[in-house]
């Protein structure tokens, strides 16, 4: 292949609270690609912006789950790229993966860790990002958090935050099919409209204009059987003052916690764990990756059937991914949240 | 039988904070007990005082796990005692019994919810209060929150607060059987001797003299495998700052919010529920007495081992109980406490 100007953005500093464009070094670097036996070369057209992107780059502690990203190497981000060439069996020219291959337009791969999409089934007239917002690592974390650690039965009450986020939004749609009364807490009027109008919720607490916690108590009055938990804080708290006899709280992320400088009080009201009986339960999706198929092919198969909508927010350009982070802090995105790199079509 | 005096402590006011003895109104009464087909009438000799008492006569809300006390009703209590009479074919004069026969010398009963001790086996030349601290709830709380709840596997570090009480010491020492490493709380150094010297725990931290999450970062540089919480509060903090990833905490009881006039501000580390895919469970053992035959038969066989041991504090006279009940709060009982009604030969 020829050279091309590979675009990227390193990390070069760990952010304490929001991000600053100036945490990451963006570098243009003109790059003649030449491939070894068994690599394959992705054009990343469309990046992931998720509330893990900024527990990866927080400086390191014993609380990582994960490595974090070190200083001087390429933001880490999942992203669906198109193969432009191959020197893999598994993969061919032309086609479509998904993986962890970072903030930048290309990337020189061996494959692993990359799934081949194009091997998977997509329903007709979608964007390839529906394996960003339904059929990936979002809806994975929605189906099994909500399934494995919420286990809801038919008739309980399910109240989630950050309901009108990419897994809040799956997390509610899942428990309506798994017959639960649904009650969503979001952070707009708008969004609070979207998932009781278009996704069907029983009802929704705006959490900047109500008192969630008289109004969790008015709505529940048998209690929360489950509480799934996006973003800890006074929502939990919220919550657990409300929990039911032998409520399950499944712990995906407690957004309201990344961006703090310094750790705040915890929830009141964990006394009720105790006189309760409550479960409450952290957990992340590489815990149950060994059954991802399972939960890809029940959720298209949701899809197919009409009972799964999602609506995605794009962000065009990669150069405007740091600051694009920053939206899942202040909730001024609406829908999954998506960094377009380049047109499909390339 | 003729007539007798019977002594009976009622609650008459729901305290708030510590318990004061004008919150029970003392009562001595003349009766003569006419028992009617299928009752017994129970001279109570042994009255267990357990922190669930003071729970019990908080004034209501929907955090009882049970009906509360009522006022002007008998205080509710677990006690152990000798059948004067018997109308019931279940139970013969002479035997004994354990149950919620309530704070007073003699109770007419129809026999339900009371265990007929004296068909069980008993270690020889032991005193029968041994089913309070030992052979009874107290135990079975122990047994099934640590193996249900906690599920010890061999090699991981135990951490257990009130270690020296009647269930944190049993919690400890099955830990030891399980192959745990074994961490115990205490508020004195005599309790932390008697812990790590008498029952043979791998390490003790006096939370009166000791930095807790200091110690345990230095007792636990792989984290704490499971955390066993008898007391809520600071420790609880200092616990889940150090909790292990796949980290489990039984959530027994939270004596350290019991007597608070109004909730404090929760664990910070509560963010390490999520990244370290915790998983803090509350119980109460009503929930598990399908199995305390199970349970108490473990128990008899590892105390007939030799590998089981426990002390017990006895006040004598039920005209101290209320005060008694105190002693847990400021920590001056040492082991399982135990008001003595009256001698056993009565």
């Amino acid at each position: 292949m020829e050279k091309v100007i590979n675009r990227q953005w390193r990390l070069v500093n760990h952010p304490i609270g929001l991000v600053n464009e100036s945490d990451f070094e963006w570098i243009e670097e003109e790059v003649e690609y030449k491939l070894q036996e068994g690599e394959i070369l992705v054009r990343n057209l469309y990046l992931s912006i998720d509330p893990a992107n900024r527990s990866w780059i927080a400086a390191s502690s014993k609380s990582h789950y994960t490595e974090p990203v070190k200083l001087g190497e390429i933001m880490r981000g999942i992203t669906i790229g198109r193969i432009l060439e191959s020197k893999n069996s598994k993969f061919d020219q032309g086609e479509y993966v998904m993986g962890l291959t970072g903030w930048q337009d290309y990337t020189l791969s061996n494959g692993s860790g990359l799934t081949n999409i194009s091997l998977l089934p997509k329903p007709e007239g979608v964007s390839l990002t529906i394996y960003l917002s339904v059929f990936g690592m979002i809806g994975l974390t929605a189906y099994f958090g909500l399934l494995e650690i919420g286990k809801p039965k038919e008739g309980e009450t399910l109240v989630v935050s950050a309901a009108a986020g990419a897994v809040g939004s799956l997390v509610g749609q899942i428990g309506q099919i798994k017959g639960c009364r649904v009650i969503g807490i979001a952070g707009t009027d708008e969004k609070c409209q979207w998932i009781t109008k278009e996704l069907g919720f029983d009802e929704a607490i705006n959490y900047k204009t109500e008192n969630v916690r008289k109004r969790l108590e008015e709505l529940c009055p048998n209690g929360i059987d489950i509480y799934f938990d996006n973003v800890g804080g006074e929502i939990l708290d919220a919550a657990l003052a409300n929990i039911a006899v032998f409520g399950r709280i499944p712990v995906c992320g407690m957004i309201s916690k990344y961006i703090q400088t310094e750790l705040q009080a915890g929830p009141k009201y964990i006394v009720n764990i105790n006189s309760r009986r409550v479960r409450m339960q952290g957990f992340i999706i590489s815990d149950y990756l060994d059954r991802k198929v399972e939960g890809i092919l029940e959720l298209m198969t949701w899809y197919n059937e009409g009972k799964i909508k999602y609506r995605e927010h794009i962000v065009e350009g990669i150069e405007n991914a740091p600051l694009a982070l920053n939206m899942l802090f202040d909730g001024s995105n609406k829908g999954k949240l998506i960094c377009k790199i380049a047109n499909e079509s390339i």
